[in-house]
């Protein structure tokens, strides 16, 4: 868990405030739900390997008793817990408030969530995900929607030139039965073959081998991954081309519509790359899949997919839904600590002498002309102080003695 | 513990965001703390009877032979809990980065708090709190800099005409040695007279003579108390006049310092009410102490003081401190639920025939105009969908046929 200074928490705020903007253009409404949500709910098997990651807040007033009644079942001595993830909280939210929501529900969340991994670099306890999702809308405008908000979030942030790798959970079935996997062989074989970034074709097939599944199967899927690489257009030919024979037409017409959507919104090409072997871990994705990639860096800047299943469990009816998380903690580290762009500035820099109520007169005068004022005693090392002013973000900075007034401050730039 | 729809959670970010920008212009820096602290460290005396409501975070990996031994005492369940204000965070926080500091800190942090409160009207186990605090000042310039800025959130807030009514503990402790309480019984006796809104002068009496202290103080209390109200001027006569004799004068040229500092930022009377009955509950307050008033709602909007032993107690060596917690419940309360000034946005209506992609073409081109744009399907009761429309917030709406092209969409209002 970090604390964030200064510079990084104005970064942070800055950046949120894009997301928040371009996310509410694009039509989508921010909700917030309370940090802890009951244990029981954390624990219901839709976290994944989460729930066992969640921390747990202790029953208030227990005495030496229920403890050692609990002994035996930890899970007695919590009541709540912190959430691990913004899908959970959701899908209760959207279950309590259905009747007050449009048709099509169109979330934005931002908001902390916590996990207990242990402390390792580049992971943190508490982060910031930040999450939109439509629910009530089974059409692939659904996913261009959130591909085309999430794109232009990139843009506006500078990031131009994202790209989105997609697949689609009902094709990566329909393909490892081609390749003839048993139905119980599938799970497996997609954690094996979601490393395909990681350990490459050979490494996949060796795995594959490993784990003892139709050796036949393993065969066809090492025939087929080992074909000449392309990167094929996002149309009809293109998917159908990166794909093996056999896969259902509706797949393919639901990417299809999905990249041509994109690109009428976008005016351009669609920015969208399909990938077969694209898995995602999450168990609970049903339909299309996605990862949004930045030419920058190798690793993902946000991630969803189509998860038609989960809502309906906290329903009790079916709503189909899907989601996208924007890598909120990847991108703020990717910007530059520059102040807001046009923001004016001032340190004024007063000598001991110089009386409050002036000074604070003056201040009042700078602020209400729109400026942002810090007000600094002149110190013994001014070179020192005035470094420090500029590395805190001001721009200019004067000095103020007995006599200074508004028309005879005079500013000066900060180096 | 609360669930903000759109409506709720667009006000509070857009209260949010003046709250920021304002305290910002006024020189203060945000920043954040975790949510966990240690749980020694919330339980180190510091926190008042909040301590007693702090929820306590379950130890990671417990067995129930640690269980069992924890029985006795039941803090050796938790290591962390959920913070349950941002004063001890702050202190923490300044003790571990000063040096990344400058040497006046202005610190802002808006940040959720958690306290196990019995549910009841108006109370909640999860809120924002919104802190100012400046560390590093021993002189009146530091109150007057809270103040100042406070009163500006206000204005820009719309809710001109705040007022703050301020005291000194200083001074409260030396008019209780005037009327001749004993040191030990000062604690007490402030207990009692901070129910003198409530309870009236008459309430008061009745209730420190039921305290058993020294009837001769009460008696000389009874009879101040009892003079002729006055709504003194903020100066060194006025605030002289409220007090009894023998108050020491740094504690009120202190008082008549703020009072011209505030006045001359203000460019204006100071909107300062000297009240030498304030004493606000928590006990680490050793001078100034204030709360911010509006005629339009007859309790407190936010309130502080200042603080110079308790940044000591985890620096280990002595820091001035003052801070002013807005209320930011209250103010969101207060406010309407209007969207934000000159916002355009637009519904899409459309009919189920058109085609996805020149629908979302259509969407990404009243978004790249400035809008902000949500799309509907066509609903049998369209009265039902734009009177929700116009609920939600937006302004006005446009249907569209499968033949609709940018150039032919008609905007129109929404009632």
């Amino acid at each position: 868990m970090r604390d964030f200074l200064p510079a990084d928490k104005s970064r942070r705020e800055r950046v949120l405030a894009v997301i928040r903007e371009r996310y509410r253009a694009h039509g989508f409404d921010e909700i917030e739900t309370p940090v802890m949500e009951d244990y029981d709910r954390l624990h219901a098997g839709l976290g994944g390997d989460n729930e066992k990651l969640s921390f747990s807040i202790l029953k208030r007033g227990m005495d030496a008793e229920g403890i050692r009644a609990a002994a035996d079942d930890p899970a007695d001595l919590a009541d709540l817990g912190l959430r691990y993830d913004l899908t959970v909280p959701l899908a209760r939210f959207y279950a309590t408030h259905r009747s007050q929501l449009p048709a099509v529900f169109r979330a934005i969340q931002i908001a902390p969530v916590w996990r207990a991994e242990r402390p390792q670099k580049g992971r943190y306890r508490q982060f910031v995900q930040c999450d939109i999702d439509i629910i009530g809308d089974a059409t692939s405008r659904a996913e261009a929607e959130l591909m085309v908000a999430s794109l232009d979030v990139l843009d506006a942030l500078g990031l131009t030139g994202g790209v989105i790798r997609v697949n689609d959970r009902r094709a990566l079935d329909a393909m490892l039965e081609v390749f003839g996997f048993a139905a119980d062989e599938r799970a497996g074989v997609l954690i094996t073959i979601d490393k395909l970034d990681k350990i490459g074709p050979a490494g996949v097939v060796a795995e594959l081998r490993d784990r003892g599944v139709s050796a036949a199967a393993v065969d066809a899927f090492a025939a087929f991954v080992d074909r000449p690489a392309t990167t094929p257009s996002f149309d009809d030919a293109g998917i159908r081309a990166a794909l093996p024979d056999g896969i259902p037409d509706d797949v393919v017409a639901h990417l299809v519509a999905l990249g041509e959507t994109v690109a009428a919104a976008r005016g351009d090409e669609a920015p969208l790359v399909f990938d077969p072997f694209l898995v995602r871990g999450m168990g609970y994705y049903t339909g299309t899949i996605f990862e949004l990639a930045h030419p920058s860096v190798d690793y993902s800047l946000g991630g969803g997919g189509r998860y038609d299943g989960m809502i309906g469990r906290f329903l009790g009816q079916q709503a189909p839904a899907v989601g996208f998380s924007i890598g909120f903690e990847r991108i703020v580290d990717l910007l530059p600590d520059a102040a807001p762009k046009g923001e004016r500035s001032v340190v004024l820099v007063h000598d001991r002498d110089v009386a409050l109520a002036p000074l604070l007169s003056l201040k009042a005068h700078l602020v209400a002309g729109g400026a942002r004022v810090r007000v600094e005693q002149r110190a013994k090392n001014m070179k020192a102080l005035l470094e420090r002013s500029a590395a805190d973000g001001y721009t200019s900075f004067a000095t103020v003695g007995a006599d200074t007034t508004a028309e005879t401050l005079e500013l000066k730039p900060l180096a």
